[in-house]
Protein backbone atom coordinates (compact mmCIF):
# COMPACT_ATOMS: atom_id res chain seq x y z
CA UNK A 1 0.00 0.00 0.00
CA UNK A 2 1.51 3.67 -1.09
CA UNK A 3 0.68 5.64 2.14
CA UNK A 4 2.66 7.74 3.87
CA UNK A 5 3.76 6.78 7.95
CA UNK A 6 3.45 9.79 10.04
CA UNK A 7 5.16 10.57 12.89
CA UNK A 8 5.03 13.73 15.15
CA UNK A 9 7.17 14.84 17.93
CA UNK A 10 7.55 17.63 20.23
CA UNK A 11 10.89 18.87 18.06
CA UNK A 12 13.47 17.39 16.90
CA UNK A 13 14.17 14.29 18.68
CA UNK A 14 11.76 11.96 16.76
CA UNK A 15 14.40 12.04 14.62
CA UNK A 16 16.19 9.18 15.49
CA UNK A 17 13.16 6.99 15.44
CA UNK A 18 12.87 8.34 11.84
CA UNK A 19 16.83 7.16 11.25
CA UNK A 20 15.47 3.65 12.34
CA UNK A 21 12.67 3.29 10.30
CA UNK A 22 14.66 4.51 7.07
CA UNK A 23 16.71 1.51 8.57
CA UNK A 24 14.21 -0.87 8.82
CA UNK A 25 11.25 0.07 6.19
CA UNK A 26 13.61 1.30 3.34
CA UNK A 27 11.07 1.56 1.16
CA UNK A 28 8.21 3.21 2.89
CA UNK A 29 7.10 6.91 2.89
CA UNK A 30 7.52 9.59 5.81
CA UNK A 31 5.74 12.13 6.63
CA UNK A 32 7.46 14.13 10.06
CA UNK A 33 5.70 16.97 11.66
CA UNK A 34 8.14 18.88 14.74
CA UNK A 35 6.21 20.88 16.99
CA UNK A 36 8.69 22.95 17.16
CA UNK A 37 6.72 25.96 18.50
CA UNK A 38 5.46 24.44 21.59
CA UNK A 39 8.23 22.54 22.65
CA UNK A 40 8.75 21.37 24.98
CA UNK A 41 5.53 19.05 26.25
CA UNK A 42 7.41 17.46 28.88
CA UNK A 43 6.12 20.49 31.09
CA UNK A 44 2.86 21.00 30.47
CA UNK A 45 -0.58 19.06 31.63
CA UNK A 46 -1.57 15.89 30.87
CA UNK A 47 -4.91 17.28 29.04
CA UNK A 48 -2.64 19.67 27.20
CA UNK A 49 -0.36 17.45 25.63
CA UNK A 50 -3.72 15.23 24.99
CA UNK A 51 -4.86 18.36 23.39
CA UNK A 52 -1.46 19.09 21.25
CA UNK A 53 -1.13 15.04 20.26
CA UNK A 54 -4.73 15.43 19.09
CA UNK A 55 -3.51 18.40 16.39
CA UNK A 56 -0.16 16.56 15.60
CA UNK A 57 -2.04 13.61 14.56
CA UNK A 58 -4.85 15.46 12.93
CA UNK A 59 -2.19 17.71 10.82
CA UNK A 60 -0.53 14.14 9.57
CA UNK A 61 -4.06 12.72 8.76
CA UNK A 62 -4.90 15.28 6.72
CA UNK A 63 -2.15 13.90 4.21
CA UNK A 64 -3.74 10.59 4.34
CA UNK A 65 -0.94 8.16 6.33
CA UNK A 66 -2.13 4.07 6.71
CA UNK A 67 -0.29 4.23 10.48
CA UNK A 68 0.86 7.08 13.27
CA UNK A 69 3.82 7.03 15.62
CA UNK A 70 4.51 9.13 18.62
CA UNK A 71 7.79 9.74 18.81
CA UNK A 72 7.48 11.62 21.47
CA UNK A 73 7.89 10.50 25.01
CA UNK A 74 5.24 12.85 26.82
CA UNK A 75 3.03 12.20 24.43
CA UNK A 76 3.62 8.41 24.05
CA UNK A 77 2.86 8.22 27.54
CA UNK A 78 -0.77 10.31 27.89
CA UNK A 79 -1.92 10.22 23.91
CA UNK A 80 -1.22 7.06 22.56
CA UNK A 81 -4.50 5.34 23.30
CA UNK A 82 -6.81 8.61 22.81
CA UNK A 83 -5.57 8.69 19.54
CA UNK A 84 -5.91 5.24 18.92
CA UNK A 85 -9.71 5.81 19.74
CA UNK A 86 -9.98 8.96 17.79
CA UNK A 87 -8.05 7.78 14.68
CA UNK A 88 -9.34 5.16 11.38
CA UNK A 89 -5.53 3.73 11.76
CA UNK A 90 -2.71 2.19 13.48
CA UNK A 91 -1.16 4.27 16.09
CA UNK A 92 1.82 3.37 18.03
CA UNK A 93 4.05 5.19 20.53
CA UNK A 94 7.67 4.72 21.86
CA UNK A 95 7.01 3.97 25.40
CA UNK A 96 5.32 0.33 24.97
CA UNK A 97 7.85 -1.56 22.45
CA UNK A 98 10.61 0.24 24.82
CA UNK A 99 9.84 -1.45 27.97
CA UNK A 100 8.88 -5.25 25.76
CA UNK A 101 12.13 -4.80 24.92
CA UNK A 102 13.92 -4.35 27.95
CA UNK A 103 11.62 -7.08 29.76
CA UNK A 104 13.29 -9.26 27.06
CA UNK A 105 16.58 -8.45 27.76
CA UNK A 106 17.18 -8.45 31.06
CA UNK A 107 18.20 -11.62 33.17
CA UNK A 108 18.33 -10.00 36.50
CA UNK A 109 15.04 -8.52 36.02
CA UNK A 110 16.71 -5.30 37.24
CA UNK A 111 15.87 -2.27 34.71
CA UNK A 112 17.37 1.23 34.61
CA UNK A 113 15.19 4.34 32.80
CA UNK A 114 17.02 7.38 32.01
CA UNK A 115 15.22 10.37 30.25
CA UNK A 116 14.33 14.27 31.08
CA UNK A 117 13.16 15.08 34.37
CA UNK A 118 9.46 15.41 32.69
CA UNK A 119 10.09 11.58 31.02
CA UNK A 120 11.56 10.55 34.86
CA UNK A 121 9.32 11.89 36.61
CA UNK A 122 6.11 11.09 34.80
CA UNK A 123 6.91 7.38 36.13
CA UNK A 124 5.68 6.44 32.54
CA UNK A 125 7.99 3.40 31.98
CA UNK A 126 7.61 2.31 35.54
CA UNK A 127 3.68 2.40 35.42
CA UNK A 128 4.00 0.25 31.72
CA UNK A 129 6.97 -2.22 33.34
CA UNK A 130 4.97 -3.22 36.48
CA UNK A 131 1.87 -3.83 34.45
CA UNK A 132 3.79 -6.62 32.38
CA UNK A 133 5.47 -7.84 35.47
CA UNK A 134 5.56 -6.18 38.98
CA UNK A 135 8.58 -8.01 40.16
CA UNK A 136 10.48 -6.19 38.57
CA UNK A 137 13.03 -3.57 40.02
CA UNK A 138 13.31 -0.20 38.29
CA UNK A 139 15.74 2.55 39.10
CA UNK A 140 15.39 6.03 37.07
CA UNK A 141 17.74 8.76 36.58
CA UNK A 142 16.37 11.97 35.02
CA UNK A 143 19.26 13.56 32.82
CA UNK A 144 18.83 17.09 32.14
CA UNK A 145 21.84 18.00 30.88
CA UNK A 146 22.25 14.92 28.22
CA UNK A 147 19.79 17.07 25.93
CA UNK A 148 21.19 20.61 25.77
CA UNK A 149 24.56 18.60 25.61
CA UNK A 150 23.30 16.63 22.09
CA UNK A 151 21.67 20.13 20.56
CA UNK A 152 25.31 21.53 21.32
CA UNK A 153 27.10 18.95 19.03
CA UNK A 154 29.31 17.54 22.25
CA UNK A 155 29.16 14.47 21.16
CA UNK A 156 32.34 12.83 21.61
CA UNK A 157 33.47 15.88 24.36
CA UNK A 158 35.05 15.29 27.93
CA UNK A 159 32.40 17.56 29.37
CA UNK A 160 29.70 14.96 28.09
CA UNK A 161 31.58 11.98 29.35
CA UNK A 162 32.06 13.33 32.66
CA UNK A 163 28.60 14.24 32.64
CA UNK A 164 27.35 10.86 31.60
CA UNK A 165 29.51 9.34 34.37
CA UNK A 166 27.77 11.31 36.75
CA UNK A 167 24.35 10.13 35.67
CA UNK A 168 25.19 6.78 34.73
CA UNK A 169 27.49 5.59 37.49
CA UNK A 170 24.69 5.65 40.59
CA UNK A 171 23.10 2.63 38.21
CA UNK A 172 25.69 0.89 38.06
CA UNK A 173 26.07 0.58 41.15
CA UNK A 174 23.02 -0.68 41.74
CA UNK A 175 23.23 -3.64 39.59
CA UNK A 176 20.77 -3.48 36.56
CA UNK A 177 21.91 -5.21 33.25
CA UNK A 178 19.66 -2.94 31.07
CA UNK A 179 18.95 0.26 30.64
CA UNK A 180 15.95 2.09 28.22
CA UNK A 181 16.92 5.01 26.74
CA UNK A 182 14.15 7.19 27.24
CA UNK A 183 14.55 10.60 25.68
CA UNK A 184 14.58 10.46 21.76
CA UNK A 185 17.54 12.58 21.88
CA UNK A 186 19.81 9.85 23.80
CA UNK A 187 20.49 7.62 20.98
CA UNK A 188 22.52 10.44 19.76
CA UNK A 189 25.38 9.67 22.39
CA UNK A 190 24.91 6.01 22.29
CA UNK A 191 28.25 5.11 21.52
CA UNK A 192 29.24 7.57 24.43
CA UNK A 193 26.82 5.68 26.62
CA UNK A 194 27.82 2.40 25.91
CA UNK A 195 31.50 3.26 27.09
CA UNK A 196 30.67 4.61 30.14
CA UNK A 197 28.05 1.92 31.23
CA UNK A 198 30.45 -0.90 29.97
CA UNK A 199 29.30 -3.58 27.38
CA UNK A 200 27.96 -5.98 30.21
CA UNK A 201 24.85 -3.80 30.13
CA UNK A 202 22.22 -3.46 27.01
CA UNK A 203 21.08 -0.01 25.81
CA UNK A 204 17.55 0.09 24.81
CA UNK A 205 16.44 2.37 22.12
CA UNK A 206 12.84 2.81 22.04
CA UNK A 207 12.81 4.53 19.01
CA UNK A 208 14.71 1.25 17.37
CA UNK A 209 12.06 -0.85 19.02
CA UNK A 210 9.11 1.04 17.68
CA UNK A 211 10.38 0.92 14.21
CA UNK A 212 10.75 -2.75 14.69
CA UNK A 213 6.65 -2.91 16.06
CA UNK A 214 5.73 -0.94 13.09
CA UNK A 215 7.41 -3.04 10.47
CA UNK A 216 5.37 -6.65 12.52
CA UNK A 217 2.72 -4.66 12.04
CA UNK A 218 3.19 -3.26 8.35
CA UNK A 219 3.03 -6.92 7.69
CA UNK A 220 0.58 -8.09 9.83
CA UNK A 221 -2.07 -5.88 8.44
CA UNK A 222 -0.65 -6.27 5.15
CA UNK A 223 -0.26 -2.18 4.07
CA UNK A 224 3.57 -2.51 3.70
CA UNK A 225 4.68 -0.78 1.09
CA UNK A 226 5.26 -3.14 -2.26
CA UNK A 227 8.04 -0.35 -4.41
CA UNK A 228 10.97 -1.63 -4.91
CA UNK A 229 12.25 2.07 -4.95
CA UNK A 230 13.31 3.90 -1.91
CA UNK A 231 10.82 5.83 -0.19
CA UNK A 232 10.42 9.94 0.15
CA UNK A 233 10.67 11.64 3.34
CA UNK A 234 9.14 15.24 3.95
CA UNK A 235 9.45 16.87 7.22
CA UNK A 236 7.55 19.71 8.58
CA UNK A 237 8.00 21.89 11.45
CA UNK A 238 5.43 24.48 13.13
CA UNK A 239 8.29 26.94 13.95
CA UNK A 240 11.43 28.34 11.30
CA UNK A 241 13.06 25.31 10.42
CA UNK A 242 16.95 27.01 10.86
CA UNK A 243 17.94 24.87 13.50
CA UNK A 244 15.67 21.85 12.66
CA UNK A 245 17.54 21.67 9.12
CA UNK A 246 21.06 22.72 10.78
CA UNK A 247 21.27 20.29 13.39
CA UNK A 248 19.17 17.82 11.90
CA UNK A 249 21.70 15.35 10.89
CA UNK A 250 23.38 14.39 14.31
CA UNK A 251 19.57 12.57 14.37
CA UNK A 252 18.75 11.33 11.01
CA UNK A 253 22.33 9.71 10.33
CA UNK A 254 21.46 12.27 6.97
CA UNK A 255 21.53 15.40 6.30
CA UNK A 256 17.57 17.02 6.38
CA UNK A 257 17.39 18.42 2.90
CA UNK A 258 14.81 20.53 3.43
CA UNK A 259 11.95 20.96 6.05
CA UNK A 260 8.97 23.00 5.82
CA UNK A 261 7.38 25.57 8.09
CA UNK A 262 3.75 25.19 8.39
CA UNK A 263 1.17 27.46 9.67
CA UNK A 264 -0.11 25.59 12.29
CA UNK A 265 -2.21 28.20 14.15
CA UNK A 266 -4.55 29.01 10.66
CA UNK A 267 -4.29 24.80 10.54
CA UNK A 268 -5.94 24.96 14.10
CA UNK A 269 -8.69 27.52 13.38
CA UNK A 270 -9.61 25.67 10.19
CA UNK A 271 -9.63 22.06 12.35
CA UNK A 272 -10.40 23.25 15.54
CA UNK A 273 -13.93 22.49 16.48
CA UNK A 274 -13.20 18.56 14.80
CA UNK A 275 -10.67 18.24 16.96
CA UNK A 276 -11.55 19.44 20.26
CA UNK A 277 -14.65 17.04 20.43
CA UNK A 278 -12.91 13.69 21.77
CA UNK A 279 -11.30 15.50 24.51
CA UNK A 280 -14.70 16.16 26.08
CA UNK A 281 -14.41 12.30 26.65
CA UNK A 282 -11.80 12.85 29.02
CA UNK A 283 -13.15 15.77 30.39
CA UNK B 1 4.79 54.44 51.07
CA UNK B 2 3.66 50.48 52.69
CA UNK B 3 2.92 48.92 48.94
CA UNK B 4 5.02 45.80 47.98
CA UNK B 5 7.31 45.67 44.81
CA UNK B 6 5.84 43.40 41.82
CA UNK B 7 8.60 41.12 40.27
CA UNK B 8 7.85 38.49 37.96
CA UNK B 9 9.73 35.96 36.16
CA UNK B 10 8.82 33.10 33.71
CA UNK B 11 10.18 30.25 36.76
CA UNK B 12 12.65 30.59 39.49
CA UNK B 13 15.97 32.91 38.17
CA UNK B 14 14.13 36.10 38.78
CA UNK B 15 15.06 34.83 42.51
CA UNK B 16 18.59 36.44 41.78
CA UNK B 17 16.49 39.31 41.11
CA UNK B 18 14.91 39.30 44.57
CA UNK B 19 18.19 38.71 46.02
CA UNK B 20 19.84 42.10 45.20
CA UNK B 21 16.61 43.82 46.30
CA UNK B 22 16.59 41.87 49.15
CA UNK B 23 20.15 43.21 49.34
CA UNK B 24 19.83 47.38 48.27
CA UNK B 25 16.28 47.37 49.67
CA UNK B 26 15.56 45.38 52.78
CA UNK B 27 12.57 47.04 54.11
CA UNK B 28 10.63 46.77 50.81
CA UNK B 29 7.88 43.87 50.84
CA UNK B 30 8.28 42.03 48.03
CA UNK B 31 5.89 39.88 45.67
CA UNK B 32 7.11 36.91 43.15
CA UNK B 33 5.19 35.60 40.93
CA UNK B 34 7.54 32.50 38.88
CA UNK B 35 5.05 31.34 36.01
CA UNK B 36 6.68 27.78 36.48
CA UNK B 37 3.39 26.33 34.17
CA UNK B 38 4.29 28.63 30.84
CA UNK B 39 8.17 28.43 31.24
CA UNK B 40 10.15 28.85 28.84
CA UNK B 41 8.97 32.20 27.42
CA UNK B 42 12.46 32.86 25.37
CA UNK B 43 10.82 29.95 22.71
CA UNK B 44 7.31 31.48 22.23
CA UNK B 45 6.27 34.27 19.68
CA UNK B 46 6.50 38.18 20.55
CA UNK B 47 3.05 38.58 20.60
CA UNK B 48 2.46 35.55 23.16
CA UNK B 49 5.30 36.64 25.64
CA UNK B 50 3.74 40.17 25.58
CA UNK B 51 0.57 38.17 26.25
CA UNK B 52 1.77 36.75 29.39
CA UNK B 53 4.06 39.74 30.29
CA UNK B 54 0.20 41.36 30.76
CA UNK B 55 -1.21 38.57 32.36
CA UNK B 56 1.80 38.29 35.20
CA UNK B 57 1.50 41.65 35.93
CA UNK B 58 -2.03 42.16 36.12
CA UNK B 59 -2.09 39.33 38.87
CA UNK B 60 0.29 41.22 40.64
CA UNK B 61 -1.57 44.08 40.35
CA UNK B 62 -4.29 43.31 42.08
CA UNK B 63 -2.34 43.16 45.07
CA UNK B 64 -1.56 46.97 44.78
CA UNK B 65 1.70 46.84 43.77
CA UNK B 66 4.00 50.61 43.86
CA UNK B 67 6.21 49.44 41.26
CA UNK B 68 6.91 46.57 38.49
CA UNK B 69 10.01 44.77 37.82
CA UNK B 70 10.18 42.48 34.99
CA UNK B 71 12.64 39.90 36.21
CA UNK B 72 12.71 37.67 32.86
CA UNK B 73 15.09 38.56 30.20
CA UNK B 74 12.45 37.26 27.54
CA UNK B 75 9.76 39.71 28.69
CA UNK B 76 12.11 42.63 29.15
CA UNK B 77 12.87 42.23 25.52
CA UNK B 78 9.39 42.76 24.23
CA UNK B 79 6.88 44.05 27.17
CA UNK B 80 8.35 46.55 29.37
CA UNK B 81 7.47 49.71 26.72
CA UNK B 82 4.09 47.62 26.60
CA UNK B 83 3.32 47.24 30.54
CA UNK B 84 4.58 50.98 31.02
CA UNK B 85 1.74 52.07 29.10
CA UNK B 86 -0.83 49.59 30.78
CA UNK B 87 -0.32 50.15 34.13
CA UNK B 88 -0.42 52.89 36.45
CA UNK B 89 3.03 52.43 38.18
CA UNK B 90 6.95 52.22 37.69
CA UNK B 91 7.94 48.79 35.37
CA UNK B 92 11.59 48.18 34.82
CA UNK B 93 12.95 45.31 33.34
CA UNK B 94 16.70 44.02 33.38
CA UNK B 95 18.30 44.46 30.16
CA UNK B 96 18.28 48.55 30.42
CA UNK B 97 19.89 48.65 33.72
CA UNK B 98 21.80 45.90 32.94
CA UNK B 99 23.16 47.63 29.24
CA UNK B 100 23.80 51.03 30.94
CA UNK B 101 26.14 49.44 33.21
CA UNK B 102 27.93 47.69 30.94
CA UNK B 103 28.51 50.96 28.88
CA UNK B 104 29.95 52.36 31.80
CA UNK B 105 32.19 49.86 32.98
CA UNK B 106 33.77 49.04 29.28
CA UNK B 107 36.72 51.27 28.91
CA UNK B 108 37.63 49.18 25.60
CA UNK B 109 33.71 49.46 24.37
CA UNK B 110 33.84 45.56 23.63
CA UNK B 111 31.09 44.29 25.87
CA UNK B 112 29.82 40.52 25.88
CA UNK B 113 26.78 39.14 26.28
CA UNK B 114 26.08 35.73 27.59
CA UNK B 115 22.53 34.09 27.56
CA UNK B 116 20.26 31.52 26.72
CA UNK B 117 20.34 30.54 22.90
CA UNK B 118 16.65 32.40 23.35
CA UNK B 119 17.91 35.85 24.87
CA UNK B 120 20.88 35.67 22.16
CA UNK B 121 18.99 35.27 19.38
CA UNK B 122 16.51 37.65 20.51
CA UNK B 123 19.26 40.23 20.09
CA UNK B 124 17.63 42.20 22.81
CA UNK B 125 20.98 43.60 24.22
CA UNK B 126 22.31 44.40 20.65
CA UNK B 127 19.53 46.51 20.08
CA UNK B 128 20.03 48.40 23.01
CA UNK B 129 23.67 49.04 23.28
CA UNK B 130 23.23 50.19 19.84
CA UNK B 131 20.60 52.62 20.39
CA UNK B 132 23.33 54.16 23.33
CA UNK B 133 26.05 53.80 21.42
CA UNK B 134 26.52 52.27 17.79
CA UNK B 135 30.30 52.54 18.09
CA UNK B 136 30.48 49.64 20.48
CA UNK B 137 31.63 46.31 19.74
CA UNK B 138 29.14 43.94 20.97
CA UNK B 139 30.28 39.79 21.21
CA UNK B 140 27.42 37.16 21.76
CA UNK B 141 27.65 34.01 22.87
CA UNK B 142 24.55 31.55 23.90
CA UNK B 143 25.21 29.11 26.91
CA UNK B 144 22.10 26.72 26.67
CA UNK B 145 24.31 24.27 28.94
CA UNK B 146 24.37 26.65 31.82
CA UNK B 147 20.90 26.75 33.31
CA UNK B 148 20.81 23.29 33.71
CA UNK B 149 24.23 23.37 35.12
CA UNK B 150 22.47 25.80 37.45
CA UNK B 151 19.53 23.46 38.28
CA UNK B 152 21.62 20.66 38.87
CA UNK B 153 23.41 22.49 41.29
CA UNK B 154 26.67 21.20 39.71
CA UNK B 155 27.98 25.18 41.19
CA UNK B 156 31.48 24.00 41.92
CA UNK B 157 32.06 20.81 39.52
CA UNK B 158 34.78 20.19 37.02
CA UNK B 159 31.61 19.66 34.37
CA UNK B 160 30.78 23.38 35.12
CA UNK B 161 34.16 24.75 34.30
CA UNK B 162 35.19 22.83 31.69
CA UNK B 163 31.64 23.98 29.95
CA UNK B 164 32.01 27.71 30.69
CA UNK B 165 35.82 27.43 29.35
CA UNK B 166 34.34 26.72 26.43
CA UNK B 167 31.46 29.21 25.92
CA UNK B 168 33.67 31.91 27.45
CA UNK B 169 37.57 31.45 26.04
CA UNK B 170 36.13 32.54 22.76
CA UNK B 171 34.89 36.09 24.24
CA UNK B 172 38.14 36.35 26.33
CA UNK B 173 40.24 36.01 22.41
CA UNK B 174 38.52 38.59 21.37
CA UNK B 175 39.28 40.90 24.03
CA UNK B 176 36.10 42.01 25.51
CA UNK B 177 36.44 44.09 28.89
CA UNK B 178 32.92 43.67 29.98
CA UNK B 179 30.31 40.61 30.37
CA UNK B 180 26.71 40.88 30.72
CA UNK B 181 25.42 38.26 32.72
CA UNK B 182 22.06 38.13 30.40
CA UNK B 183 20.35 35.20 32.16
CA UNK B 184 18.77 35.59 35.87
CA UNK B 185 20.30 32.21 36.38
CA UNK B 186 23.74 32.81 36.06
CA UNK B 187 24.53 35.04 39.12
CA UNK B 188 24.26 31.80 41.14
CA UNK B 189 27.64 30.44 38.98
CA UNK B 190 29.01 33.96 39.43
CA UNK B 191 32.24 32.83 40.91
CA UNK B 192 32.93 30.12 38.74
CA UNK B 193 32.66 32.64 35.75
CA UNK B 194 35.21 35.17 37.53
CA UNK B 195 37.85 32.52 38.06
CA UNK B 196 37.41 31.09 34.18
CA UNK B 197 37.42 34.62 32.73
CA UNK B 198 40.02 36.27 35.15
CA UNK B 199 40.09 39.48 37.26
CA UNK B 200 40.66 41.78 34.66
CA UNK B 201 37.14 40.92 32.75
CA UNK B 202 34.05 43.00 35.11
CA UNK B 203 31.16 40.82 35.32
CA UNK B 204 27.45 42.77 35.25
CA UNK B 205 24.67 41.11 36.83
CA UNK B 206 21.42 42.67 35.12
CA UNK B 207 19.47 41.72 38.20
CA UNK B 208 21.73 43.53 40.60
CA UNK B 209 22.00 46.55 37.91
CA UNK B 210 17.93 46.70 38.07
CA UNK B 211 17.83 46.46 41.72
CA UNK B 212 19.72 50.09 42.05
CA UNK B 213 17.70 51.52 39.28
CA UNK B 214 14.80 50.50 41.39
CA UNK B 215 16.60 52.13 44.50
CA UNK B 216 17.01 55.47 42.66
CA UNK B 217 13.51 55.16 41.16
CA UNK B 218 11.73 54.87 44.54
CA UNK B 219 13.97 57.56 45.84
CA UNK B 220 13.18 60.38 43.15
CA UNK B 221 9.25 59.09 43.62
CA UNK B 222 9.32 59.43 47.30
CA UNK B 223 7.46 56.21 47.51
CA UNK B 224 9.80 54.47 49.00
CA UNK B 225 9.26 52.45 52.41
CA UNK B 226 9.24 54.30 55.56
CA UNK B 227 9.62 50.80 57.58
CA UNK B 228 12.34 50.34 60.03
CA UNK B 229 11.41 46.83 59.87
CA UNK B 230 12.47 43.96 57.60
CA UNK B 231 9.83 44.11 54.71
CA UNK B 232 8.34 40.78 53.55
CA UNK B 233 8.31 38.42 51.21
CA UNK B 234 5.97 36.27 49.52
CA UNK B 235 6.18 34.14 46.53
CA UNK B 236 3.33 32.98 43.52
CA UNK B 237 4.11 30.17 41.13
CA UNK B 238 1.73 28.75 38.49
CA UNK B 239 2.86 25.05 38.64
CA UNK B 240 3.56 22.84 41.80
CA UNK B 241 5.61 24.62 44.04
CA UNK B 242 8.07 21.39 44.48
CA UNK B 243 11.37 22.34 42.40
CA UNK B 244 10.77 26.03 43.04
CA UNK B 245 10.63 25.73 47.04
CA UNK B 246 13.76 22.82 46.91
CA UNK B 247 15.99 24.95 44.76
CA UNK B 248 15.21 28.31 45.77
CA UNK B 249 17.71 28.93 48.13
CA UNK B 250 20.55 28.61 45.33
CA UNK B 251 18.85 31.71 43.63
CA UNK B 252 17.67 33.36 46.60
CA UNK B 253 20.75 33.21 49.24
CA UNK B 254 17.77 31.77 51.79
CA UNK B 255 16.01 29.50 51.81
CA UNK B 256 12.57 29.78 50.14
CA UNK B 257 10.14 29.34 53.33
CA UNK B 258 7.22 28.67 51.47
CA UNK B 259 5.75 29.43 47.41
CA UNK B 260 2.22 29.20 47.31
CA UNK B 261 0.59 27.58 43.76
CA UNK B 262 -2.18 29.91 42.44
CA UNK B 263 -5.02 28.86 39.93
CA UNK B 264 -3.54 30.98 37.24
CA UNK B 265 -6.30 29.35 34.65
CA UNK B 266 -8.84 30.59 36.78
CA UNK B 267 -7.38 33.99 37.19
CA UNK B 268 -7.22 34.49 33.72
CA UNK B 269 -10.80 33.51 32.96
CA UNK B 270 -12.09 35.97 35.14
CA UNK B 271 -9.74 38.77 33.96
CA UNK B 272 -9.25 37.82 30.44
CA UNK B 273 -11.47 40.25 28.94
CA UNK B 274 -9.60 43.30 30.50
CA UNK B 275 -6.26 41.87 29.96
CA UNK B 276 -6.50 41.03 26.25
CA UNK B 277 -7.68 44.65 25.05
CA UNK B 278 -4.31 46.65 25.30
CA UNK B 279 -3.07 43.27 23.01
CA UNK B 280 -5.32 44.98 20.12
CA UNK B 281 -2.87 48.03 19.61
CA UNK B 282 0.03 45.76 18.42
CA UNK B 283 -2.12 43.40 16.21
Amino acid sequence: MRKPIGIFDSGIGGLTVVKQLIHFLPNEDLLYFGDTARIPYGTKSEKLIKQYALEDAAFLDQFGIKLLIVACNSASAVAVDLLQMTLDIPVTGVIFPGVEAALNESKLKRIGIVGTSATINSNAYNKRIFEFDPSIKVFSQSCPLLVPLVEEGWLDDEITYLTLKKYLIPLIDVNIDTIILGCTHFPVIREAIQTVVGNNITLIDSGKEAAKLVQKILTDLKIASQEESRGTFKFFVSDDPGKFTEIGERFLGQPVISAQRVDFDTFLIEQGPKLYKPLNLYD
